[in-house]
């Protein structure tokens, strides 16, 4: 039956998420911060400067008005940059239907709070606490949009709005699964950010499978540390939301973590490939935020501080790496269990 | 200290690990069946068939005289392919002295028996019945012999085994773990191999990189839980020879599973594939052993199902991939948890 649903934030991820709600059969708004892409959108049905020429369905009516996007809605799935979302929220809130499910797909922590998108989400939109759900999983938009097979979950501390939510996206090429740790997700959502720039960093320095192999492995384990002390289950990290979208966003070419990681191995500044990429790097602030975060929890993340030394205190790239080859720790066991707050 | 080191088998990963030992200062005795393979060692520092026009260190000595090759020696690596073990353990036993290190890096299971690789040598070498140690972990030889960075885990029931090797192939690019959960990393490094065909069967057929972030989260599921039922921990599939390993084994060029999937995927029959590669491809004869050792256990392997059906009753691949896809369960948790015999 169709409904009427509404996303916010037409990037890749927002426009492609549009996409695949008309595909199946429900009418969308979506809304655009710029007047351009939202013009493009309905004359064109393109978003070219996010999906170049891929044809978009019938069915999404694009809007740069917030209240006339969010009239009458039955899902809003929020797809803004992290550090956008508590300002967008605070516009959208007054005129979120009560009974509206709301998701958010984005991926990171709020800077200056430290606080996952839902906390934010719940704290700017009262009628929704305990019941805001989270969308990741190994998803690369441009294989979604041609419905390349897809696997993603949605979670929920509250199970009916999984289900709800999970009923209007799944379709044949995009498999919805359910979940219940919100925390796990989230969390595993962001901190593969770090990972994939670490990926590209290594890949950029010519260093080989292997070495990656062994940063995405290190990197799992550290993601699955900083979760659990923060409240996450631990199996949540060998699901979509962990292991995939790790493996994916360090292995895929499509990854913007992973090029801008791999621009930097180049002797780019941080600044330089911010400019170059045109696009939101959500990694850059996740790992300040994640920094932080492993001092709060007093958690050892030595492939985050590697990187933030990279990205903040100007530490060659080169020796970042070789630092995290050379850890002292000559025991797996002893490096994943003992350090991890598992009882 | 120089010492007395016997390497069995002169495949890539054989050559290359001898030839690590060489470079740590050792004396290596590289055992080859093949007159040509030891001469060509001996004569032009190449072993051209596995590496081409790569020079071997000095200090690499090779025969085809099992006795004269563990004359002496320290540590034994046995690398031979999986359904050979028993075999060359059987030759080599009475040759082995009591008091060497006896350490293999094969993956796989014996398919008469469906024994761990561990099991067999036990069985045959009764002097280390005990203290067997196994290697693997993210290691491609083409990346390995060029120095590139590398992690590795050792296991054995023995801490002071696992020790004992570790010091003596670990070095600055070389860098080797130990652990004690001989039956995780034996079951990881074996059933990669299963989901590194299927990876290579997807990737040919056009599923793009989001399917192969799903069919390794859903692979390592599956590993860990046949893996538990068989005794092992379960955060060694969290590990370098679970993640680390099936990451590598599913996502580099170098990697045999992968192509013998591949071509697969491109309508060539089992034994044209096997023809063509001219190597053994271990994922095949383990397919077998694990559905076998699936249905031992009474565990769920939806992925060595659909695969054993490809490789073995003429299944259509595309077919056996959407199979995949199209599964029941749409809980991520219930899927992960609920099937696996953790308490």
């Amino acid at each position: 039956m169709k409904k009427r649903t509404t996303v916010l934030g037409a990037g890749s991820w927002g426009t492609v998420l549009a996409a695949v709600l008309a595909e199946n059969g429900h009418a969308v708004t979506l809304w655009a911060r710029s007047h351009r892409i939202a013009e493009e959108i309905n004359q064109n049905r393109t978003n070219q400067r996010y999906l170049q020429d891929t044809k978009l369905p019938d069915g999404i009516q694009a809007t740069t008005d917030i209240t006339k996007a969010l009239d009458g809605a039955q899902l809003v799935l929020m797809v803004v940059p992290s550090q956008a979302v508590r300002e967008t929220a605070e516009k959208a809130a007054p005129h979120i239907p009560a009974d509206a499910l709301l998701v958010h797909a984005s991926k990171g922590f709020e800077r200056s709070t430290l606080k996952r998108i839902s906390e934010v989400l719940e704290e700017e939109c009262h009628h929704h606490r305990g019941r805001v759900a989270v969308l990741s999983g190994p998803s690369h938009a441009e294989e979604v949009i041609r419905r390349s097979p897809t696997t993603v979950v949605v979670a929920s501390k509250d199970e009916r709005t999984a289900k709800a939510v999970q009923s209007f996206l799944n379709n044949q090429s995009f498999r919805v699964y359910t979940h219940s740790d919100v925390i796990g997700v989230e969390v595993g959502g962001s901190l593969k950010n770090i990972i994939a720039l670490g990926a590209g960093l290594s890949d950029g320095l010519g260093f080989g499978d292997n070495a990656k192999a062994a940063l995405i492995t290190r990197g799992l384990a550290e993601m699955a540390r900083l979760g659990m002390a923060m409240g996450a289950e631990p199996i949540t990290f060998a699901g979509l939301s962990g292991v995939g979208d790790l493996v994916v966003t360090c292995t895929s070419r499509h990854s913007r973590n992973w090029r801008a990681g791999n621009l930097l191995s180049q002797g780019h500044t941080l600044q330089q490939v911010l400019d170059q990429m045109g696009m939101v790097v959500e990694g850059v602030k996740t790992t300040q935020a994640a920094y932080d975060l492993s001092n709060r929890y007093g958690v050892e993340m030595p492939i985050t501080n590697q990187l933030y030394a990279v990205l903040f205190q100007d530490k060659d790239p080169r020796q970042a790496v070789e630092d995290l080859m050379a850890r002292g720790e000559t025991d797996e066991w002893n490096d994943m269990v003992q350090k991890s707050p598992l009882p």
